[in-house]
């Protein structure tokens, strides 16, 4: 398949890069051309390389893996007409550092980044996806506790949400069990709140390799 | 000992009822004494009840069972003075469902109910703890998973901490190792916007039964 990867960083670069050893044909997409750290992954994985627009237009599917503050002005930049009838997987949280540890949460509780997106892209599948766990979990699940933990998916059209959960179970390794549907892109609020959560985890055991799981009684 | 309930609610009377079972002495704490449903509790478990203040100035303990979003007004009633070198267990979460489902919380991100509380009350030991399950999974934590379910706690006071920890292990029922120490009351932010987390995960499976388990890699 022809993916397109919204953003240069290390969700995006891990994510392509795991998807090219799948077999798939991968454009990373930043705000130019020849941005170097996007010339240098495509160098290395043999891959395509271009602006968000040009990796947009790429991909049957496409991640945005940018920084969360910067994925409503990056989905604009990759265009929404290239996007159309697209699935479009958000990975990104809108984490803001800016005022020290705990970060806060830039967009929350009355909405979320994912719904925003969404708002953007009416005629996009957006589903949001992965958000909650390290960029290296995300395409290596059994690291933490044999692959126990569950991930949470949410998106207005059922269809999509079901192509992503067989993408992350066939492609990313993650249990079918484990892949947990909750629904609308509303649930986007629930699962980008978790940040919060998994920062406080994370400060208090020393390492982002976490994940949940949900008990039921 | 001496405990302290303030709200008359299933979490208050469920807490007070567990802890009268216990070999506690509880009064539960209204707006007004003589409160129909303090009275009935009160008779029913040969148990006292009275005014918030009442309740704060009886508690060697007092737990915060109050509707989130009355929280702040009722800690004020209680008494700054009755709660002086307490520790005071807060249960709320500020969630608000007049707009429908899923909730909001009317303070999150940049603070959260616990933080406030302490503010009101710089001189009493707040700890948040229990918000995150149902009444009847917070005095029978067995009910989920024969008791893997998690809870997280914080507060600024390591001591006081480390009390309710105890309490929860010797008097509610939840294994040492379930019960987190996120470490200072700021970590609230993270343990009530768990609660978005929480309802989506009711949505889902049509129970508010649930708890999280932390997996580790």
């Amino acid at each position: 398949m022809n993916i397109g990867v919204l953003g240069t960083g290390p969700v995006g670069q891990t994510i392509g890069t795991h998807l090219v050893s799948k077999g798939h044909i991968v454009m990373l997409g930043s705000r130019s051309t020849n941005n170097p750290t996007a010339v240098k992954w495509a160098t290395e994985n043999n891959s395509r390389q271009g602006t968000f627009s040009d990796a947009a237009l790429f991909g049957d599917i496409v991640f945005n893996c940018s920084f969360g503050n910067a994925s409503l002005e990056v989905v604009k930049l990759a265009g929404i007409q290239n996007l159309h009838n697209k699935i479009l997987i958000d990975v990104a949280n809108p984490l803001d550092f800016s005022m020290g540890m705990p970060p806060r949460l830039t967009i929350c509780n009355d909405s979320s980044l994912g719904e925003e997106i969404q708002k953007i892209l009416p005629g996009t599948k957006v589903v949001k996806a992965l958000n909650t766990v390290n960029n290296e979990i995300m395409v290596n699940p059994g690291k933490i506790n044999g692959g126990g933990a569950e991930l949470f998916i949410c998106g207005n059209d059922e269809e999509a949400r079901a192509t992503v959960t067989e993408l992350l179970v066939q492609e990313f390794g993650w249990k079918r069990e484990c892949v947990i549907d909750l629904g609308g892109i509303i649930h986007a609020r629930s699962t980008e709140a978790l940040l919060l959560f998994f920062i406080s985890i994370a400060m208090k055991y020393g390492t982002f390799y976490t994940g949940i799981k949900v008990l039921k009684g």
